[in-house]
């Protein structure tokens, strides 16, 4: 047992070095394991089930917005990613090429999809042709391909997992409605869900999508400080109905353009969820988005009656909750760790002596506090203590945020806030790129976004070159 | 409404050209569109909801018997798909080739899995070393790529969807266990949800999986008389373990290589739905798997208290069914004629007289039937009908198959029947693969699979080469 009692111990203190902390958690927690293609991880059980609770719940919020799955093929034509000009600058420098089938090398060199929007609009310019065909509201669940040069576990890796949806609209006004929907869509899920709370806002132009004229983004706060942009929702305007030919009859019988969005979150999601959450235990798992939610450990279980007893709550549990009791000959202290490690939200510890006076233990995963329950109505009680877990975690989450957004209006603060005070920082930008390429230089800092919810103040300054601001900006060091 | 009307119509008649048939139900139902990519399909969402409820549902299955998902990468390096030596001579020749990333050439080609033994294998090894981690019961939903010369929607594309499941244990026995565990779930699974009634048995070893000891596979027939190969597990010894290096210590403390299987159903699935249950109007969908189960058709809307009338009977269904209100302007003919096309199992129609006496009318998709319902209580009865023809579509097919097996003993008999009649023939077997290739090559016919339910008789003869016969097997043309 010792040594598997070392293993769980074994991690690097968060805020000794967040970045082995983090790799700590991925492989411990047994999220992840890396296969023989660098950049290319295998989601194991536990990292996997996160995801697919992701899907289940997202897929519902799409679905309750009208829109409906398909597939894509994984493999697109060199002639057919080069239609869009911004969208090729963007992608093409880091696309896996397929060249050859079986033998033989191919007539023309297929890219593995590094997103599919070319798909998508090739198959719109055939399948839209009246005013009565739209909107047309597609999403799919897929892995796509982008041959980073760097990558770690979730945050950037070569193949990952997300949703993209591509919706086309008859009139820029709906386009932008579903731009601005689907930004909504992803708020509420990463905040209510995922417990994260996020910053709402749209893209400077640098920071944009390759072939998007509007990119919105949510900007969440990890642990250390640093941004992670959790989700992105773009307006194309007509710029693809252009390059691809997607055209419909209006109510006069005239041919228009239309218009179109994307939008997607991806397995980043889970790298986000770690940061945020986790401490020096592992990771810890919201509530709602947990595979499993309980562990239940029965103590001393060759006693007689606790076993049959255990498994008497557990059926109960399951009713309501997803629940994994372990029974094996490994010692408590050894399951503690181990399912601490793996974030399960809640334990319930099941003795003879809990039996006796009809109840369990309940420790919670976020404040390690103990409560003891009634067996009698234990579902309700556990419910609570779930909802005050998954509460918690975001109050958590988002005082520290708010502490840790600075607001400042000079350059010589600005750096020295950056290079000192991990956190977002909000100050006002002239619009000039070249403020941004500086900062960056500068400081390592990127404009995260320009926040619906922060307006300028009357004759403020750009932080950066002092000529009059159009805009605050939240800047900081991001993933 | 004249070219819609006339769009649906336009389907060749199953019985003049059942290849051409079956194309026109597969664009006309609109289950997929093609790409510019031969052999990529896109599914469109009446093909993609199919899978998912396929996905729905068979998931459910592999839970409960204690599977869990993971997800492997999509690419194999070159040097790992040649660890097993049958298995990359039988899928060498068709998989598809990375061979840059960017701009830059990879150091070693990757191939996209075509299935992804040798990476699970590589994974095993490292995380299985004790007995107590055994067994591991893995599976994942994925596309894989071949890269088929001539393909088919569906039934040989060369990106596909499917599930692979892929398992370790400690012993032959547990392997062979589950090996045949799983062909219960497939058939269970084709039998009670996809209404195709199957054959269960194993294949002969030319007709084995690469690498494989034994494969076991389920056989269906199609409308036209041809097998298609509908799932298959396989049974792999140890030839895996000794590749890769996965061994676990016994309770002996001592090291045994671990004995495995994999196994796996596809969208061929899909295929096998269309041509067993399609007619000449189109799709038809067992109510278990279809995606939308009623159509809902309010007539004459425009009249006071339709369409309130029509949205509460919705809401009611819905309760129970997946539901698809049709209160567009098209002509109703035109609604009848588009979701019978798409197979939908149950249509109902509402208009004022029809409201006026508490009823509605249903039409089934599966036989034309007519038969007016009560408004009252509409959920109880609605249920009766789609298990009436989920019930009727199983029977049907297998009333089909069975009129549709010849018995027969010597090879004059085999050749014609081959000829002249389609189905599936049953006949002895000197299990030597020189007579399996010389039928093939005389009647274009293959061994479909040695059956669990039939056994020779004494003295029986090969049906080819006269003599002493080892197995009874299924022949047939297949997909």
């Amino acid at each position: 047992m010792g040594k598997e009692k070392k293993r769980v111990e074994s991690i690097t203190p968060r805020d000794e070095d967040f970045g082995r902390w983090y790799t700590d958690v991925v492989i411990q927690a047994a999220l992840v394991d890396y296969s023989s293609v660098k950049g290319c991880l295998i989601l194991r059980p536990n990292g996997w089930g996160i995801w697919e609770r992701i899907q289940h719940v997202l897929d519902g919020m799409l679905k309750a917005t009208s829109h409906q799955n398909v597939a894509m093929p994984m493999f697109i034509p060199e002639s057919l990613l080069e239609r869009e000009k911004d969208h090729v600058e963007g992608f093409a420098p880091e696309v896996a090429w397929v060249t050859h089938g079986g033998d033989e090398e191919l007539e023309e060199r297929l890219c593995v999809r590094p997103t599919s929007e070319t798909l998508f609009c090739e198959h719109y310019a055939k399948i839209v042709q009246s005013y009565r065909d739209l909107p047309i509201l597609y999403n799919q669940w897929v892995s796509v391909v982008r041959w980073e040069k760097s990558t770690r576990p979730f945050l950037r890796t070569r193949e990952f997992y997300w949703q993209e949806g591509h919706t086309v609209h008859a009139t820029e006004e709906d386009a932008m409605e579903e731009t601005l929907r689907m930004l909504d869509v992803y708020t509420d899920f990463c905040e209510n869900y995922l417990a994260m709370p996020v910053i709402r806002g749209q893209k400077t132009d640098k920071e944009k999508f390759a072939g998007a004229q509007k990119t919105y983004t949510i900007e969440a706060q990890m642990h250390d400080g640093k941004a992670l942009q959790s989700g992105t929702s773009h307006y194309f305007g007509d710029g693809f109905a252009r390059a691809f030919g997607i055209q419909y009859s209006d109510k006069n019988n005239e041919l228009q353009f239309a218009h179109q969005t994307s939008w997607g979150v991806s397995t980043r999601l889970i790298g986000a969820i770690i940061m945020v959450h986790g401490d020096d235990s592992g990771l810890v798992l919201p509530p709602k988005i947990a595979p499993t939610q309980i562990a239940l450990i029965p103590i001393a279980f060759h006693k007689e009656g606790v076993l049959d007893k255990a498994m008497e709550v557990k059926a109960q549990l399951e009713k309501d909750f997803t629940v994994l009791m372990d029974d094996s000959d490994k010692m408590p202290g050894w399951k503690f760790a181990q399912y601490e490690m793996e974030g399960i939200p809640l334990r319930l510890e099941l003795g003879p002596r809990d039996i006796e006076s009809g109840s369990c233990m309940a420790v919670r995963r976020d404040t390690g506090e103990k409560v003891s329950l009634k067996l009698e109505n234990l579902n309700a009680q556990v419910q609570e203590l779930l909802d005050a877990i998954q509460q918690n975690l975001y109050d958590r989450a988002l005082a520290l945020r708010n502490e840790r957004i600075y607001e400042v209006h000079d350059y010589e603060s600005f750096v020295e806030t950056v290079e000192n005070k991990p956190g977002f920082i909000l100050a006002p930008w002239c619009d000039d790129q070249a403020c941004e390429d500086k900062i960056k230089e500068d400081t390592g800092a990127t404009s995260r976004c320009i926040p619906f919810d922060k307006t300028l103040e009357e004759g403020a300054k750009c932080v950066c070159c002092g000529k009059e601001a159009k805009h605050m900006v939240y800047w900081g060091k991001a993933y």
